[in-house]
């Protein structure tokens, strides 16, 4: 037994994705070293006084600082971003380095690493982004990024700066396969999504909440069935991120039920925003919930939360798109109502996460909390290479903890810590939030203020994925 | 920190259901007290030397010492069916306390304990066989029972001795349903059965593979579909015990893509058994291998296999139903080659399921170590009211462990300790067994000889379900 | 060419299931013996104008003075049931000749014999009922009278005068198998109904609704995945009679995509009656819906529509049933309103089935006139043996013709002819009655009184199903 | 009663989509102006004996002298196409005019006209083909032309000088919709195909055989999907062309249970070739079935059959694609064995579409002989806007029948009228054949000789289609 740990959490009711036990928590040089009840007393001590204590959240997909197509900017940098990710619980966050048409990977990846350097306040990693799969990139850059510990990379079916043909759909998954790395797929329909916002605009129709009309269910299931085809033209398993409803639900189910290994992932937009949100007349106050796939309705509000509960969706990410609203870079660009093609597409989240699900899935009896920790914590740590360091509460791990309060208050965007200014959340009324955040032993939220410091966040260099579903 | 512990297993590589890691194991009166490494010495030392160690298994389906019609009777009792367990690393059972028509549940509990009291070598529950759910039945002592730990009841639709009626299983489910309680149910068509045995037995095909003609894919798929449907409509989540195929996983997978929570349990016989062990010409060697369902062919075992995997199944239990070949209670009674309806439905398998399971499903690489305790260990408890007390290596748990042996060896029956004269798995090639079994801390089995005592173990009051799926 | 026609009908818009064509119809001896334009006169003359003609209707579905457990009567006998079926544009009936429990099949034909002789006015075959499949009834009256052309047998899975066990089931269909013969199947569980109703009428929930509430969809589903299952069993096609909503039709596509030849019957009940009509109150005049299964809701009237249109259905059926409301033998007896398990199951349709269909499938575009034809007429008559002599119009065909007034007026029940005090549809538009209706070349019908007479109605004895799906 | 027919058809077996029936067939000016027994002389006289008489075909794809990218040209033209088409019993063809990049339909439209012009010997519409859906085509040229009788267009989801687009569909199908046209779709994804086809050759297996790989059942699943979620986001039916197997099957049934209007079309090379027919080896025989999709194994055989018998399948058509094998302009152009992706696709079949199916499945008993009518002559009729005048025996229709000799022989290519070398069904017993073919009242094959001439078939201006499914 050492002398002392460098931390003792006291008194914890311990979660991870199977278990709940009562336990201290004892933690030297960053890492979980003891369990148990009694342990001897640490350099610092910190008692939870019976509250839970979850695995730091590890946000597998959500953007920052990322370069995309003027005016529109991000308005969370590596700091902010990570900070918003701390004070909510996150302790992992993995945004995307994203290539640039005609540029290398590796250019992105270097690009990418000096937007995060010295400002990150917590771990993180990167998924590429692959625009351009040229041969090059594809037999060599690859293969070695991969071995670097950038073992996952996310392709587009729609946006025309950033999507793939079928073709390069193929060569890039080939490659996942030789590999053994994830791809990551959003799945939508670009030219039906490009003839119906055609179809609208000339009509007249531009106010934000045609978003959804041009984004129907189906373009998203199309999309997914194809991509389905593809993984299993290869033999690879394949994750489609940012789920929204039904349709895609049941491509995903049919595959499965052929054998298939197809992984899903949902967001919080698709279990508490409906189409809705963006508006029921033409305000442009919908702008705000402009993401793609857009929310739908409440029945298939129904069938995500049932997916998170069954099994269906292996991790809950943010999507976190960090565009403000009234400000130049982003969705009101100088007070202007832009039709909706020119509204950027994604809202903030990253922060909210985790205790909008503690509130609505674990304390509405939705999901048990193991899931929670499963879902937002374990499995996406898994499916990215970087478990058992990170993810889970065990001899060995990291001791990235969340020390759960559970108080009700209201959400607004002045709680909040990213650089967005505003929240699809506003006035929701929430139970619970993080007490404390730790990151690695060190305390980075202590339930008032934030307490990191950028550059504390370190690269993950991250192995191959070991989740099979 | 206390003095000592009883025991430390040192240098374990434990598994759990989510995790995997390095740890000491402090064991201090029958329960895990602390894990990390380096953990002062305890009064007892045990090295795993690197080793995988995970918790006990749990069996929920196996049938010990159970009163059945004459002639045939069961060959484990409460002994030799625990030690069995143990020798495998079982060291929870739950077997049956079986309603005789015209009597009590309570005659049937009281009973069971009798025959379990003071033999039992491992920690035991029981699951109550309905056979007559009179009006009192349900209404009192159903809920009097779960009140007492009994908290799941399985239910028949076929067996003259057994079955119920469509009403009455409607009955049984809404008690289910107000009291919170599982229900187990074996599905198959008890008329389509009798049937075709008819018709068989009319033509003279009598030999024991007649016995898979008689019980096709589709008796079960029906009664799965009419399960599901009363299910449905009393609103209350079952478990479909011993599924066998894949048309009785279409319809689980059809229930749950509406919405419904229907659990499902298999066995090792579906993973390794075919209907041609059942034998391929009239030889009444395949009398050892006929159980119901009967195991079915190559595509259906890699249908069960898949569902292992991707969460199809929650547990994998051994239907350990203990009847010897040789032997006047048993299936060739006093030498005579009976027709298939008079030969004993089912097979042992308490002390192979982990050892099988390791083999062919983990170090194939058919599921992940997480997934093996999953199946075998955790969701049991969970699903049976005994998490987090059992089913897994947690401050506070049980010290159920198995460390496990890597090792090559030849299965033959004289290596096992039930009471049973065959194993349906003689000469098959295993490459994992126990090293050390531990209940409540107390060594049960050393890897060559049993070394536990009857009656240490005890009845287990279990609380409700706890498991979704 | 001949002489001379009996008759001759002029310009008619002829119809079949195929074809739509202008042409006179040149009928001798009740028999279209010629089609073309301008053909020689005949003895009479009936001016078509150019309107359409049908085949007259084959209801392959109806009860006519059928012998059921008092104190209820059936209102029609065969000549008030023939008379508002040729008023209504039928002119082939096939009601059901009932066994009696303890008594053979021999007796049953007897007696219904004697009922429908001299007193039918079109013509008629009998189903049987079978509901004591004893080893000599499937042994021997069955093939004998299938041989003598009572080729289709009903066989109920409910109603407890009535219902076989699954065993007897498999034994019924199997005679069907070996003699070619077609089984109706009514499908819903007996006993999920009788648990529904003990427990809705000991809360005192008696009011006509709760009949809706007794018999929800799922027990209709239940039944016809078990029917469609000892039909797989079997390897015998079988025909699900008065198929009500969506998730019977899923069970019946569900055995079709696995190659099964499962057919399909609904009735218009299902088309223009919703569970809201027996009632949104405790109102007793809901008990005129009273029918097995009830109707559903609008979503599944939708289901039932497409059936139609897309080949889902074979026929449409009436299930006339013919109880009065004010009637001591009927529904509101002596004017008690009783509960609704002793309400007689069961609505009166046989005259108004075509005009309704006619209205709302053909003038409302929601099916073709040629598939009218072929679900009311030609495949019913293929189904039940009686093609090419029923059903069409085409060279041998008996003349049994509908020339059809399409003019608008009010559905009242003193328009029709049955011996029923109400029709369910009283005060419905209709747009399309029959201006006459010809039997074997006689005018039955000629938009104003009925013009037949008791007794030339002939038995068919009817040949093997031709019908595939 | 006329005076006098052209010509009286004795004694035949009518056989309609619906009904068989005895009768006399009298002719006047090409159509059918009587039906009935001992009609009064004609003209002429044809006594068919007894046999049946069915519609003449109509094959509603098929590809005859159309402009394709050289080398390969078709070998038949417009003469020897009809005239093949008319000895094999079909009597009237709607190839197809393919417009070409960058030219305007019309101009296609104009070339095929004077293709057919003066050679046809059957009675000829066109469907177009659109390759370059500009905005003046969508907006202008379709309308214009549908309104001349053009209803129907095909668009492809594969070969690079055909291939359309996902928008280009779009834009297509909704022409489709605003006009009532139907579309037929080849549904098959092209850069999947590229990839494999890149890989194969890549790797030096270019057999023919590897035809089958670089096209498997996934990329015809795939692009069937892909056009079903266009035609859902346009809301209008399309054609599956040439339906292969079990995937794309299920794909359209799906839709159907959605509610949807999908038609499918398959073709006898799904029924009675496999992919082993290209070669089990490296062989170059193979060559002569390459056709897309390529033929699949026996088990998909079953389901195109069962598709046919249960009304998957709306049509059966020949896809009729006359390339030559020992030919400068075919599949072995000047004795070279080209690599797979060079060897024009398609195959012969004009002539022996209906005896083959009527053999394997009229004489067979997998149709009847009224669904095989259906499938071959009177569904295309309804589809492609020709019913009533084509496609049924019926008063007002064209007199186009066949009279069917049921005689056993071994088909050979000499025995066929095409200008192509080969047959792929040589040495296939048959054992059915048209003994006399009549085109509107023409005798143009009498059982031994061609007797028509060329230029008496005449361009057939269509109406929209009619047919729901």
């Amino acid at each position: 037994m050492p002398k002392a740990f460098d931390l003792v959490v006291r008194n914890a009711h311990v979660a991870t994705a199977s278990d709940t036990f009562r336990s201290d928590i004892g933690i030297k040089d960053g890492v979980v070293v003891h369990l148990g009840l009694s342990l001897p007393e640490g350099e610092r001590e910190l008692d939870a006084n019976g509250r839970v204590v979850t695995p730091g959240g590890v946000d597998g997909h959500c953007h920052l600082d990322q370069v995309i197509p003027p005016p529109a900017r991000m308005a969370d940098d590596f700091f902010s971003g990570t900070k918003s990710a701390a004070c909510g619980g996150t302790t992992t966050v993995i945004p995307f380095a994203a290539q640039q048409k005609g540029a290398s990977l590796r250019a992105a990846v270097e690009e990418y690493h000096r937007r995060a350097e010295g400002r990150a306040t917590v771990d993180y990693g990167f998924h590429l982004i692959v625009v351009d799969p040229t041969a090059d990139v594809v037999a060599k850059e690859l293969p070695q990024l991969i071995e670097e510990g950038y073992t996952s990379f996310k392709i587009y079916m729609t946006y025309d700066d950033l999507k793939l043909n079928d073709r390069q759909m193929l060569d890039v998954l080939a490659a996942a396969r030789r590999h053994g790395a994830m791809t990551l797929v959003h799945a939508e329909n670009s030219e039906c999504i490009g003839w119906l916002t055609e179809s609208l605009v000339n009509n007249g129709l531009t106010a934000p909440r045609y978003h959804a009309n041009a984004r129907p269910m189906l373009v998203e299931r199309e999309a997914t069935h194809r991509a389905i085809s593809f993984a299993e033209l290869v033999d690879v398993p394949i994750l489609i991120v940012h789920v929204s409803g039904r349709e895609a639900v049941e491509q995903i189910q049919w595959a499965r039920n052929r054998g298939m290994n197809i992984l899903a992932e949902t967001c919080p937009q698709y279990l508490f925003l409906t189409a809705e949100d963006l508006g029921i007349d033409d305000s442009y106050q919908g702008a705000k919930c402009v993401c793609s796939p857009p929310p739908r309705d409440s029945a298939n509000q129904s069938v995500i939360w049932r997916g998170l509960a069954d099994g269906t969706f292996s991790i809950l990410s943010s999507d976190h798109a960090p565009f403000s609203f009234d400000d130049e870079a982003g969705k009101h660009p100088n007070g202007e109502q832009v039709a909706f093609p020119y509204i950027p597409n994604g809202i903030p989240g990253l922060e909210t996460r985790l205790p909008l699900l503690y509130t609505e899935g674990v304390l509405e009896g939705r999901i048990s909390l193991n899931r929670f920790v499963e879902l937002t914590a374990t499995n996406p740590a898994k499916l990215y290479g970087l478990h058992p360091r990170k993810g889970t509460i065990a001899i060995g791990a990291d001791a990235d903890l969340v020390i759960w309060d559970e108080v009700e208050r209201t959400l607004t965007n002045d709680m909040l810590h990213h650089a967005v200014d505003y929240t699809p959340y506003e006035g929701r009324r929430i139970r619970a939030w993080p007490a404390f955040t730790l990151c690695r032993g060190r305390v980075v939220w202590d339930g008032k203020e934030f307490t990191g410091t950028a550059g504390e966040g370190k690269f993950l260099r991250r192995g191959l994925p070991t989740l099979r579903r």
